[in-house]
């Protein structure tokens, strides 16, 4: 078998709480919402705003960008369209401010001693950069989305992660909480860890397990560590 | 004054020792050379083979692969045109692993608590992210020559870096012990800081001041952080 020397991995979901840190965020500015709604709903143009750019239907934006056109957007639907365009540029930010889960940080520097490390992920740089300081998370660089002008799961964004690091596919092990992200790896070659995040959406909403078939399958980082690092 | 967010470094000769460190390889596998000749000789390869590509002569290809051109080119001028190709290989790995100025890694963890830190360097991304292991750095990103797929002093390679950031070139200082390099950023609108690095090419043969205007000169990385973290 190839050893694995480098680890990818998602960041939304997998290695960050984007839905409790984005609650938190908006019951510390005392927005008049439901954070956990708020959350949802941002986080529910996602995936339909990297579309029009994966289709080629628009030139690469960073994520910053495409989360701020979906902020605008559903700013209306909590009654909250007065919001200064300083407060909407502020308040976008908090992508780049959101709260590792707890095994995360203790999980990457185990893992560190025997990996390279990247996030591949949508994020554009500056997001990983600041999320990395907030969280402290040391990466050997910021491969996914920006470097590739594209986004996940399109397969230049995992395979200019290989080319970066001057990997085969099969010397590099993608890390999601998130089924359908590991089958776009494992289709090009890459091997494949899947973390549990069973209340990633809310309590009980999240993959407490694979539905594809996967390399390794694990409670969170610091277990995947065990299994790899031993 | 625009506050400095960002610094950008350059990489070889101003954060390591090239030369040191190729001639102490040369040494450790007993290659009948003249250690630090042969450094020069390889270094001296290293603009001509980059002008093709800036000057559109040439697609983008990373660092690695003109290293080992230039690796090539210059062996039969030492008696070693029968090297094989995997000690080739390797050989041309050395400068993923060439080591830091003795001040660097006090002064890029001092730096680091005020400013992002970025390589601003023609050498690839597995290099650097090897070169930063092999020293100790921490980068927040590695930006440079690969994301821009172009090379230095080609203005689009500091902007790319500046982008990346979402920064303005005022927000961000270039430090480099070549004049060049930052008069070719200060072009562009970056600060400048420059550092004394008089011996990189053999005793006394470096820049110990800068001959361009510079916003900062420093004697070496602490000095640096200490006019601007103090």
């Amino acid at each position: 078998m190839t050893e694995t020397r480098a680890l990818f991995f998602d960041v939304f979901g997998t290695l960050v709480d984007w839905r409790g840190s984005i609650a938190r965020e908006a019951a510390r500015l005392r927005l008049p919402v439901d954070g956990a709604a708020f959350a949802d709903a941002w986080r529910g143009e996602y995936q339909p705003a990297m579309a029009r750019i994966r289709e080629g239907g628009r030139g690469y934006v960073k994520l910053d960008t495409l989360h701020r056109e979906n902020l605008d957007r559903i700013l209306p639907r909590f009654g909250l369209e007065t919001m200064s365009e300083k407060d909407r540029a502020a308040l976008n930010l908090i992508w780049h401010r959101l709260d590792a889960w707890p095994d995360v940080v203790r999980g990457l520097r185990l893992l560190r001693v025997k990996f390279l490390l990247s996030p591949m992920s949508n994020g554009n740089i500056s997001l990983m950069a600041d999320m990395a300081r907030h969280n402290g998370f040391h990466w050997d660089a910021i491969l996914g989305s920006e470097i590739a002008r594209d986004y996940k799961p399109k397969p230049g964004v995992y395979l200019a992660g290989c080319a970066a690091f001057d990997l085969e596919p099969a010397q590099c092990m993608m890390v999601a909480a998130h089924s359908d992200d590991l089958a776009a790896a494992t289709a090009l070659g890459l091997r494949t860890a899947h973390i549990a995040r069973p209340d990633e959406h809310g309590p009980g909403k999240g993959e407490a397990a694979p539905n594809v078939p996967v390399d390794l399958a694990a409670r969170d980082l610091v277990h995947l560590a065990e299994m790899l690092v031993g």
